[in-house]
């Protein structure tokens, strides 16, 4: 078996981590870390930055490999036929509940503050709805692609979110990057392709005009909703994170009952809308709900940057750990794009401007 | 037909351009470059070493990719079964005398001095035949690796040659190289066999241990043998390059001689020194002589990173000739190798010291 499959099946939960979890976060911790933040803003507040940041870091690389070997576990245990749709409104749902459940921990302790209130105005809330909405609309497109490419040729073109992602930043966000960690940025979108290499990856390059505008696009719609995200999050940074994810995962559960009716109206009707899962499933589910809060956390804390960054590096270290669980063979090419990315990850700290 | 199989050709002239050429240099042009130096030491010195550096770095990287372009040419011609020993000791001697006729020319106009008199000490000459004596060594070990790995395998562990090389660098001249170069120079390993890979690459992973460590010490034999030539060419700035050169390269004559003796005596001595030559042979003589040339200059005026990067950009632009030449078909992994390549010499370029 190949490594590269585990990043194909990915598509089965979610369109990818990204369509799963760059509109979300909160966690039961966070609640920990936003009110130690209160009392440390004096005192050594640089480094608690420094660690809050490692720590959603590190809880999102970890989060992103176990979730492609969780699926890659339920495929060996046996082919699961639930509807996608519905394992998606049920991820948007769970983060939701688990803000929620944050929430009421935090006014326990703090009392209700004004960052802190669920109570939103029309202001704060107009932009929650984009995010998810643009992730919708990404995932309605993925059923046409594959008129163009093929599974494992699309896996390729994802890698272009990378791209789309750092320039989205630099616009967008209008944050800059040094020219190092620029060329940084390129190889891992480089590394990450080269690490996925195999026998047929060669006809990603025979793909039509029309499948490469679309997967353009769809790189474009994945980039935008993670730096929209992003720029929504911080535009508040006293604003408690959990109410923040609130709203957006509100949005979320809507687009995705939406997308139920669209995509799975009939499974669901005929069959029930649990039809399928397994204890396999509801564990997936609980992974990919927070991996989501680990992102909303990476782009409260850090920022698409590092987001990209983690999810690449988890990549890699699923194709580790699987050679270890499933007797993966690891490809000359996943060392070279391991090593390149390795690289990168390098040069994004030493080329830091200032 | 496709790309790799240049480079695989690439060893029927000589096992492959450093052992053609790291021993040597000099050019009919290379007199003007010697005498216009003296006049414009001071006005404006740091821009003709610049220019100079530039202009040797371009012909060693624009006649290392017309060798392997020949090659296939030459193939295309039909087969030709000249003993390669024979042609190797030629392109010493063309070397030879090349060096010769620049040094007559310089002595004409400059009268003979201290610095571009041909007569030598024991002290200056003893550490000539070392380089010479490694390549002989390393080019005999070549026949017996391949008992272990195949010839694309051997093509792609030849990238070591790029890892050993800058270690060496470091060790033995002792020159710095920042760590952002240092990132640069393990992508241009990356890069270059990223580049290379095909379908049947993985294959080297299967290596035996012993397979293993003669690939690594001939990489070892050759980033030294390289080393230690600019070592030499460098311990004497003021000497000329074409008296340095006449000395490399009479001991590259006589180690070319032993390995006709040991490899061809049969063959040379039953069908003649000439059997098998062709016009198309006569021509790689004489690019493998410019091209040996090319090299000793990049030593004398650059140095060994320059070699590595100016061979590595010839790879890539051989493979992107030999489209419109011979329609070659380049891979997926070609162009991330070539994108890892370019961001490697930015990396060189931008991470100077100081």
């Amino acid at each position: 078996m190949e490594y590269r499959k585990i990043k194909g099946d990915d598509d089965e939960l979610q369109d990818d981590h990204d369509a799963a979890s760059d509109l979300e976060s909160l966690k039961g911790k966070s609640h920990t870390v936003a009110s130690s933040n209160i009392a440390l803003a004096t005192l050594g507040g640089e480094r608690t930055n420094w660690k809050r940041k490692g720590v959603v870091t590190c809880a999102l690389t970890i989060l992103t490999s176990s979730q492609a070997i969780l699926i890659v576990w339920s495929k060996r245990a046996g082919k699961y036929e639930y509807s996608v749709t519905t394992a998606n409104f049920l991820v948007e749902t769970l983060k939701c509940a688990l803000s929620l459940l944050a929430l009421t921990r935090i006014w326990k302790n703090d009392g209700v503050t004004d960052d802190n209130r669920l109570s939103t105005t029309y202001d704060e809330v107009k932009v929650f709805p984009i995010p998810a909405a643009l992730y919708l609309f990404k995932n309605l497109l993925q059923y046409y692609i594959f008129a163009y490419v093929d599974a494992p040729g699309y896996q390729i073109l994802k890698n272009l979110n990378i791209i789309s992602t750092g320039v989205l930043y630099r616009i967008i966000l209008k944050k800059k990057l040094s020219e190092i960690q620029w060329a940084g940025f390129i190889l891992l979108c480089c590394g990450c392709t080269t690490a996925q290499l195999n026998s047929n990856s060669d006809r990603v390059l025979q793909t039509s005009l029309p499948g490469w505008i679309m997967a353009i696009i769809m790189a474009l719609l994945s980039g935008f909703a993670g730096v929209y995200t992003e720029a929504i999050i911080k535009k508040r940074p006293s604003r408690n994170i959990n109410v923040q994810n609130f709203w957006l995962y509100v949005f979320g559960m809507a687009f995705n009952a939406v997308a139920i009716v669209i995509q799975d109206f009939d499974a669901v009707t005929n069959k029930g809308f649990f039809h399928g899962y397994s204890f396999i499933t509801v564990v997936m589910i609980l992974n990919h709900a927070l991996s989501g809060i680990a992102v909303s956390m990476v782009m409260k804390y850090a920022d698409n940057i590092v987001k990209v960054y983690s999810t690449s590096v988890a990549m890699l270290l699923t194709a580790v750990v699987s050679v270890f669980l499933f007797n993966f063979h690891l490809s000359l090419a996943f060392f070279l794009g391991s090593t390149v990315v390795s690289v990168s990850v390098y040069l994004h700290s030493a080329g830091k401007l200032r």
